[in-house]
């Protein structure tokens, strides 16, 4: 999984090849119920002993170790019937060229299936995750492309305009001229969806969307042509994409976010992927991305940011000391020293703080940083 | 407060407006001082006893209790000071035509008063409520027009143009040419913000996002000629005084959520307001809203949806049973008929099981009760 890009799948001919998977997964299971052996396939193990971070990469992926799902398997049957019937939903989804959630899903399955449908399995997204997964997996596509909605989160203005081919129209995007509001980024950035023209020089993701409205207010992007991004928070999977189609463009992707366990989270997510999305960290993972900060170390620089520290919280701790016991993070000096300054001190600094002496400082803390380079990666 | 639309009041000679208020507010507490009495202002009460359901306008507002904060007072003289600094603040950030969240402007008090701001009473956003809501309420009006922003959430289609005058550049914000994304509903929906056009017969209000975008991908909007919006859940502040605004200008607004606690409570706080909004009720409450669906009903019309169901949680019951108790809802036929329903089954409906036949059918569902005006009120 981890050779080659996945990519876009779905523009027309994508879309028919991923039908054409889907075709094909199926009537392999039919061809050994003829033979009169267990309909089975093979997807590869998303446990904990099969992710690992590779250091060659700079993400955490998948390993090589192989799972085989079979009909005849008294653990097994249910799941596999279910996953089988999600296969043959989303088929229908692609043909009809209409999108769905998985509580959509769920209900088509129940109108179809009935009584033998179990509810529990659906009733969180956490636990509908694994058979989609396994179908992710094993066909080697994403859940966008079998024409499945994830949630959508996050917010864009800048140079970047796109073609999003939805519904029957034809719509052109222009990032830079979205007001106030931004462009939100929708679930699928890949199928029907295509980059007309990036004009910037880097993109700046920004952890919250009050600071995003601030820097937006101020023209940030405009002033040094670049894409402001905020993924409100954790990154959804089409935010994470969005910004890794971007760095397939040469863009350099710098974060800025709180200094704490939340912040730091953040970045890493988007910089290695993370366990639970490492199945497709070869489509999100974003290892070229850099720390802007906030850094304890910024108060060095920034006299006042001393003064607007505020005590970090036990997840902060606990978060920083787990954080040590990575090796890829224990071999980085800076995050190390970083770190341990926050352990020592038991403080983090906000973003927010940034507009303590005056609200457009934030601008120019930024502009500083990023001209001077003084990343920690 | 419940007399006369607050509405819009930061156009460029509303920006000025609200300044002006913010002056007189600083020059009467001087003259006090002067005066050597103890500087004083008026707001009026948010206690429960002063909140209470009023009939004839068919929300929850404040009553006419007033309380007085003043500086000689042990118990009030920190707030006192800190809420005057609040007001001097979002002056400067008005001259400056420059927006912050709360936590921003948290960091400019911070930076100036150093340790004479309590930290923990700005630490979480429903504890320095209570001073910024002093302010609204003394002043009459929204932190909106203070420019403080709020949470946004929320998102539009459909046949809605807007002007977007923001950070020195205009904008034209064509909703019904959004693509998969739609608008994004912004914090501040009145300044600098106008209505170029509206062109609809109707605005449907949809819980889910993912509901939402089903039916964006199907253009019901275009199909039906009305405005499409998805609070995603609880609405925002800005997304209440965007369908209060479209509700003004004469169009229905029909609601579409689960049949459930969450979805109950959620068109209830979109038609009457709710207990902590209701200082704001006059600008965001929408009265007039009707509801379209899920109901227990619908399975006499809509046979399949009583396979559906899934069970009604703790918090479904609990929550039936306390609106069968408010006055309002008890003299509400349709609605006693069926919360009693849900009680006595013990099941729930959610939107998304109109997606059971096919994924297209929650269309052909809203067509025909809107058709009919089988609406709850």
């Amino acid at each position: 999984m981890a050779e080659g890009k996945r990519g876009k799948v779905g523009s027309m001919a994508g879309e028919e090849k991923v039908v054409k998977k889907l075709e094909d997964f199926g009537l392999s299971m039919i061809s050994e119920v003829q033979k009169e052996i267990s309909p089975t396939f093979k997807t590869t193990a998303r446990t904990k002993s099969n992710v690992f971070f590779d250091e060659g990469l700079g993400y955490i992926r998948l390993g090589d170790k192989i799972e085989e799902r079979t009909f005849i398997n008294v653990g097994q049957a249910r799941k596999f019937m279910q996953t089988i019937a999600i296969a043959n939903k989303c088929k229908k989804f692609l043909k009809e060229r209409s999108h769905t959630s998985i509580r959509g899903l769920y209900y088509q399955l129940k109108f179809s299936l009935g009584d033998t449908l179990d509810e529990d399995m659906f009733a969180e997204q956490s636990e509908s995750n694994p058979l989609v997964e396994d179908l992710e997996v094993a066909l080697n596509v994403k859940r966008e492309d079998l024409n499945l909605n994830t949630d959508r989160k996050g917010v864009v203005a800048g140079g970047l305009v796109l073609n999003d081919k939805f519904g029957g129209d034809e719509t052109t995007i222009d990032c830079s001229k979205q007001g106030r509001s931004g462009w939100m980024i929708p679930s699928d950035v890949d199928n029907g969806m295509d980059f007309v023209n990036v004009d910037a020089d880097y993109v700046l993701v920004v952890e919250k969307d009050a600071m995003w409205q601030r820097l937006n207010e101020d023209k940030f992007w405009k002033k040094e042509n670049c894409i402001l991004i905020t993924p409100k928070g954790q990154s959804s999977r089409g935010c994470r994409r969005l910004i890794r189609k971007l760095a397939d463009r040469k863009l350099p992707v710098y974060c800025f976010t709180d200094c704490d366990a939340w912040g730091w989270y953040i970045y890493w997510a988007i910089k290695t992927g993370s366990i639970n999305l490492a199945y497709l960290a070869n489509d999100i993972a974003i290892p070229e991305a850099k720390f802007v900060g906030v850094t304890m170390r910024d108060i060095k620089d920034y006299e006042f940011l001393g003064k607007l520290t505020i005590n970090a919280k036990d997840v902060d701790i606990k978060r920083a000391e787990e954080m040590l016991a990575y090796d890829w993070i224990s071999r980085n000096k800076d995050w190390v020293e970083e770190l341990k300054t926050v352990l020592k001190t038991k403080k983090k600094i906000e973003q927010d703080a940034l507009q303590g002496p005056r609200l457009s400082f934030v601008g120019d803390y930024l502009r500083e940083k990023i001209a001077k380079k003084k990343f920690l990666s």
